[in-house]
């Protein structure tokens, strides 16, 4: 973060979370996660991923009134590899673990540099994969409600712990 | 911009506007704006301020259906001196031009550094101004209609002006 000029607070510094989505496999998927703030309306979040860590393939579903979360996520530091659906993109740059193939079902490829954005809509299917130097992100969107988030991944438990500095 | 890390793409650099609200004083009341995106949902831009430039007391009405633009400010480089209703401060850090004390009304002092932030709720009257290095702040919120904004100051004309790199 500190290379992506991330001011924290000290406050913040002791809040990140780890999401291991419950697959204890944080070297190939997971993330790294601070909220910035989560209104009734608006949410930000920085998304900090390890060289080649994967966002497991996952979903904002419409919960009550609301459509789905909206989300927008602009690269601050590193590459980003983001898949929707669409046609499948030959040769993509992103390296799944095999045995983890059928929990990845889009494959149209977006690659995100520094300053680059992209809007998901509620409900879009998407999973990501940063490059060999890792990724800082910021992630904007409506209310953030990530335990009910929807994941292809029928062993994903979504639950985080909290580690200090 | 570069001093706080922030990453344009090549369109983006072109499309910083200057707000001066009409009063041709941009040294000393203004903003240098730039929209990543603005959806009907959620928007984030970052905004510039030159040492000691006044962002003009204003509010985000009720709209329609929409009860007002909630936003959240979050200092991503130099100081800010944000001034809300409540309990006016004593000396306070600001400095405005003699003749424009009557558009100025609100006067309790916050004062965010690198890494703090503060949500504005709809329709809370504030302004604010930089110290004396200017800053740069990221600033989220619901869907922006600036053209809409209430502003104390009657000469106040909303209107921007875009300028290239």
């Amino acid at each position: 973060m500190l290379k992506a000029g991330v001011v924290l607070s000290e406050a913040e510094k002791e809040n990140i979370s780890v999401a291991d989505f419950g697959l204890s496999d944080l070297e190939h998927q997971g993330g790294q996660i601070l909220t910035f703030f989560n209104t009734d309306r608006i949410s930000a979040k920085i998304i900090v991923l390890f060289p080649w860590q994967i966002l497991p393939e996952h979903w904002h579903p419409a919960i009550g009134n609301d459509i789905g979360k909206e989300e927008v996520m602009r690269v601050r530091w590193g590459e980003i590899y983001l898949y929707v659906p669409g046609e499948p993109t030959p040769n993509p740059k992103a390296t799944i673990p095999l045995k983890e193939r059928e929990n990845f079902t889009v494959w149209h490829e977006v690659i995100l540099k520094p300053g680059d954005q992209y809007i998901l809509p509620p409900g879009l299917v998407h999973w990501f994969q940063a490059g060999k130097d890792g990724a800082v992100i910021d992630d904007y969107s409506s209310t953030a409600t990530d335990l009910q988030d929807g994941f292809t991944n029928p062993r994903v438990v979504r639950e985080t712990k909290i580690i200090g500095e």
